[in-house]
């Protein structure tokens, strides 16, 4: 961790700016908490901050994720996560039921369908869509959140590994 | 207003997204605030957005801007505001004045100096900024969202006309 511990804040922006998807601004506030004691402090931090965003903000991060299938600029994290997860593979009959799904997903909450896809795999994500699109608007962003920290956890992973 | 009140999450993102420097989370925050009766109502919702977010999110907010000359990756915006008030015309004793200070500025207060460029010019934004450096880090911070809001005006203004 030293050498995290040591970073200015544009060189700790360039390496941690994306563990949450196109919200820089989650590194560039926690950056000021160090030094970190280890990866899982850091980690800590970072779901403490998420945490004390309003529920506008919080609505507004699922926001920034792209669609799983379809529209949106992706991320280089982002892009190979998805394919890991099989995402780029889709039948056409799957890829449809995806982008059907989301969209009523969408239509229902005014956010994104978020999941952590490489704890998933296709399969999976289409039936979890099927299952959480019954939820209640406060579950669903509750839910959504905690896919954040998920993929943010295995992303700071890969970062210190 | 209306089409920007009939607008999706996507849309809205896609045009208002970078009102504020590299923190789509901003207007994909305030979208749910529509429908807005006019651009400034979306403006007071950004600004009260802004300042729901605790102490550490202000501060990463101004982390997340590229500094005044030298390091840092531009947005069009910025790039474009930047021209317009003689930064990319500095003399070489101009320059290294500006980085000079800032580079203090950064050590003293742990985020960039940040100030409207548009509403000012190359000597104003120096004076300026040998002038905020004696500011308590209170008081710089809280110039500092001023100076983010005076931005956002602008840019509001230059999308709405």
């Amino acid at each position: 961790m030293q050498t995290v511990n040591s970073m200015n804040y544009e060189h700790f922006l360039d390496v941690f700016g994306n563990v949450v998807e196109k919200c820089p601004l989650v590194a560039a506030a926690v950056w000021a908490g160090r030094p970190f004691s280890s990866v899982s402090a850091l980690e800590k931090n970072i779901g403490d901050f998420i945490d004390s965003l309003p529920r506008s903000g919080k609505e507004g991060m699922l926001r920034c994720i792209p669609d799983l299938v379809g529209r949106g600029t992706l991320s280089p994290e982002s892009q190979r996560e998805r394919s890991q997860a099989g995402l780029t593979s889709l039948t056409a009959g799957q890829r449809s039921q995806l982008s059907e799904l989301n969209a009523s997903y969408k239509s229902r909450f005014n956010f994104p369908f978020v999941i952590c896809v490489r704890m998933s795999d296709k399969e999976t994500i289409i039936q979890q869509l099927g299952s959480r699109i019954r939820n209640s608007p406060e579950q669903e962003l509750q839910t959504g959140i905690q896919e954040v920290k998920k993929i943010c956890h295995l992303r700071l992973l890969d970062i210190s590994s």
